[in-house]
């Protein structure tokens, strides 16, 4: 006495703008889904535009080909249930999920919460919808939301339980942070046993810009049990045999549920129940299929959204091979390991470009990282650029001695030389600065800081080490040279020059830039965790002041709840300084 | 029997986040109103934070500061009533206008409409209200609201019109586009003779980033009569004297009006009616003050934008000197003599930085723009450079003829000067790409696209001639050299490079480009304008290529309807050619 469907969660990873190439992608799949003996198919929020499509959701032309290819692919719902993401367009605009069944378009659902806050933007283009669908199919009966509905306590999915929906999907394009799934997987847990339905959460997965999506897609049952997750990083099709009987059997059973139905619910949230024709649980189940991937790490997670991040940029945008500088020191000799695992060996050229004042520490460090990575290495000195403009602007600079002036022309130089391999042989120019130096304006404009992406630039300096040891710790052998990671942070722009004569250790910097960026903490909040006030005087004033340069840099992979990019928008002009106050 | 007030509408230009300046700036100005017998006085949305604000919003000692000046900003409305913006706490974030009258805070308005298309992020930020409050003092009856509020045809003017209101008060932040005010001017009229209200339109000056607010604040009678009208990109206290019994006059007379006031409102907006002590109309009005300033030509109140942009982005930001580069081409030299408008000729310094290419006539033209202007000049050869760098990257580079790569190092090594004598001598560094290049992409990152503010960044090549004629036209000579507009423009990068060599001629790439960019219309939408359909698919298959040059553009103002930058918001991986179809 069963009542079990073979649902199939398909983790695609769509190209922005690219409507042929992502409908190619969802008929695909929805036949594999189909071979594999799925009742259910259910894709990604937005799928079929790719996710987030920004601006692109003000182009008639661009609704109406996605409009078009809606009705089109419903027609690919023969013989399974199908859902997937679309913009609805109806006297407005909608975040919407096609539901099909039969051939037949038959239910467009309008996402309800619009999230428009951190990297988000979605009241600027759509409207919000206003009803619950639950589509009853013999003794199924499923419910269908998008991506931020299921984070509200009271949403459509109550709505949807409480008329007795057994199966909720939910759609999404959830950004990656850092140990973001942890958060995901207990709130679902939650909503699951909340509402006594199975909760089928599809991801997406691949990188759009400063966004990575991680994909882990996963299934709860009506006790809040994870009973299935797709892999993380990677295009998947996870398939889940659900006994839907189960819900009705733990909602029978759960005085608890049955009062909460009786809350009145949201009154903007209509329901609206669908009886259709036809049978979906025609499954003949002699073995329940179903998988959990395993989840990965804090650093491995990280380090293979990088690797993502930087390979979807690249094949999104066109290019095959990058180039970036190799210093010799930490970040670049990161920025190149990921470099590597997302392009490919063959694919990334690495250049050295000494000065009078680069170590031969640096120079070997270099070579043998160019040498364990398998890459190309260039050489190509910066001095006899260095010494014409040291000429050709002796009248503007000082007679004697350094100046932040002076020590910038280098970066300068590099850039111009990195820019022009870039412009020459159609490389992706990587740049390699971390978050600690980004958020501190340590950096130059107009050197170091331009590029075409920047790989680690949401990760603090700390964390740049912990993530070249986790690579070197999957090598097996130090791929990143031990030395790189003993020898003092230094640019090597002027003799002796280290980076903690001018910023906080970074050990300290690092805990600070967390509080003040991610948690918007004040300097005195900070202080009372017992963080030296000077340190976290000199870390804020310099985040304050460096605005203008964040503004101008390359896009790069958000990791952190709160990266510099969509995610945090300060004023460039800005006299606020009462978060400074000690 | 008449029913006098005395309003003054205090349009200043304050700083975003500087609260204690501001402050001082809202009570001197207060003081001013007093001294000149007003018995009301209103500020400007978001006045006292300055605006727009952005996420300093999501910074609670930010906010909790805002709101300790307001209660004592409160203070300074002995002897009249006092209308200012500042964000309100209480649960949540509001756009606010604090209503103070007899020294005392008597009421928070929450603004109702948020905007949340273009430049505008207010969803990000606040919650809307849902009150609209009327004011009674005697025979005098004023409502209050927040810009946004009085564009919408049905929201809390009405209300307040109905429950009596004579006086509108509107308070705004609202960004500048060329010929906007005419298109505001209208809306206020008719807003005005719909309600039957004075309408009084108090509006930012000064510039904050991309964004540069026109003052031109404004008062309509209840007629739909402009009767006042404050300077344009200037501080200004504009101070009106108004009969209120003019409203009730009309509204008794218009049964239209009474009428349109019976229909339902939006019912989320409820009146909220104070009854209040005391007497604003204790004017002795002998005689009637008011004003109307000139409204100023298109090319008037763009190059007053230019400059007003220019002037608060150096000011605000600390920077009292500028430099850039001087071509002897159109675009440097508008840039060149808006920055001298905008920070005085001994604050500008030119540079030329020839190479083999450069011909004498640019040479020429740039010393005589120089001279013309007043300004410093300096010559810097960037030849020792540019051979280093062929020499440095000869192998990498063809052995015969040019590249783009070639011609790229020119403009790079002259951002590498630029930004090393910005560096040395703290000099704002401005860049000079007008909006034609920016949005083809006919422009080198690293090059002339990195500097510290974007000067003519919104300003098409052919609006950029119209302005350099224009500010010919007002020095009464030629500026400007006269050659600088009949030759061909050219980036001089190789031998008998013209623009137009790469581009579609710039009267016809303008109009496409206004076309594609600010009206959204498809190629196919442009070619029925009887354009050459080569020329338009040229054109947006740049526009649409370039986008990541156009992310890692230093800021510069808008004075288009859409510029590029907050207000379009596209992704830079983005496969979507549908624009291109033909």
């Amino acid at each position: 006495m069963a009542n079990i469907v073979r649902l199939a969660l398909a983790q695609i990873n769509p190209i922005v703008g690219n409507l042929d190439y992502n409908y190619k992608k969802i008929a695909d799949t929805i036949a594999k889904a189909k071979a594999k003996g799925a009742n259910i198919v259910a894709f990604t929020e937005l799928v079929l535009t790719g996710y987030p499509p920004e601006d692109l959701v003000l182009l008639p032309s661009f609704v109406q080909h996605n409009l078009d290819l809606t009705y089109s692919l419903a027609e690919e719902s023969r013989d399974i249930f199908l859902v997937f993401g679309f913009i609805d367009l109806d006297q407005d605009t909608y975040n919407a999920a096609a539901v099909a069944y039969n051939g037949k378009l038959i239910y467009r659902y309008h996402k309800v919460f619009l999230p428009n806050y951190g990297v988000f933007d979605e009241e600027r283009y759509f409207r919000r919808g206003t009803a619950a669908p639950i589509f009853k199919i013999g003794p199924v009966s499923i419910g269908v939301s998008i991506c931020e509905d299921i984070w509200h306590p009271v949403g459509p999915a109550n709505v949807q339980a409480y008329h007795g929906a057994q199966l909720l999907i939910n759609i999404n394009g959830s950004p990656f942070h850092a140990q973001k799934q942890r958060w995901r997987e207990a709130m679902l847990a939650t909503r699951a046993s909340d509402t006594g339905c199975f909760i089928a959460y599809v991801n997406m997965v691949g990188a759009q810009d400063e966004l990575v999506f991680d994909g882990s897609s996963v299934v709860f049952s009506p006790e809040g049990e994870l009973i299935a997750r797709a892999k993380s990083f990677e295009e998947d099709l996870l398939i889940v045999d659900l006994d839907l009987d189960e819900s009705t059997r733990v909602r029978l059973r759960d005085t608890r549920l049955r009062q909460e139905s009786e809350i009145r619910l949201l009154e903007d949230i209509k329901a609206e129940v669908m009886e259709l024709e036809g049978s979906l649980n025609k499954l003949n189940a002699l073995e329940i299929k179903s998988r959990i991937e395993k989840e990965q790490e804090k650093l491995e997670e990280i380090y293979n959204a990088l690797v993502l991040g930087t390979r979807d940029y690249a094949r999104k945008n066109g290019f095959s091979k990058a180039v970036l500088g190799l210093s010799g020191g930490i970040d670049s000799s990161l920025s190149a390991a990921i470099a590597v695992d997302a392009l490919g060996p063959q694919n990334v050229i690495g250049v050295r470009m000494p000065s009078r004042f680069t170590s031969q520490a640096s120079l070997d460090d270099a070579k043998e990282l160019a040498d364990n990575l398998g890459i190309e290495l260039r050489d190509i000195s910066i001095e006899p650029a260095f010494c014409a403009f040291l000429e050709m602007l002796k009248q503007w600079l000082p007679q004697t001695g350094s100046s932040v002036a002076i020590e910038n022309i280098q970066p300068r130089i590099r850039a111009t030389i990195l820019w022009t391999l870039s412009n020459q042989e159609g490389l992706l120019l990587l740049t390699t600065g971390n978050k600690s130096e980004i958020a501190t304006g340590y950096c130059t404009l107009g050197g170091d800081t331009t590029g075409g992406f920047a790989v680690i630039k949401d990760i603090p300096k700390t964390l740049v080490y912990e993530l070249a040891a986790y690579r070197n710790s999957v090598a097996g052998r130090n791929i990143i040279p031990e030395r790189v990671f003993t020898k003092p942070p230094s640019a090597e722009l002027r003799e002796n020059q280290k980076d903690e004569d001018s910023l906080p250790p970074y050990a300290v910097l690092d805990q600070i830039l967390e509080e003040y960026v991610e948690h918007n903490k004040s300097a005195l909040d900070i202080v009372k965790l017992g963080i030296d006030p000077a340190f976290v005087s000199r870390a804020i004033k310099l985040v304050d002041a460096n605005e203008y340069k964040r503004r101008q840099s390359p896009i790069g992979i958000k990791i952190t709840p709160r990266a510099f990019g969509k995610d945090r928008r300060m004023p460039v002009t800005n006299h606020y300084r009462g978060q400074q106050n000690l």
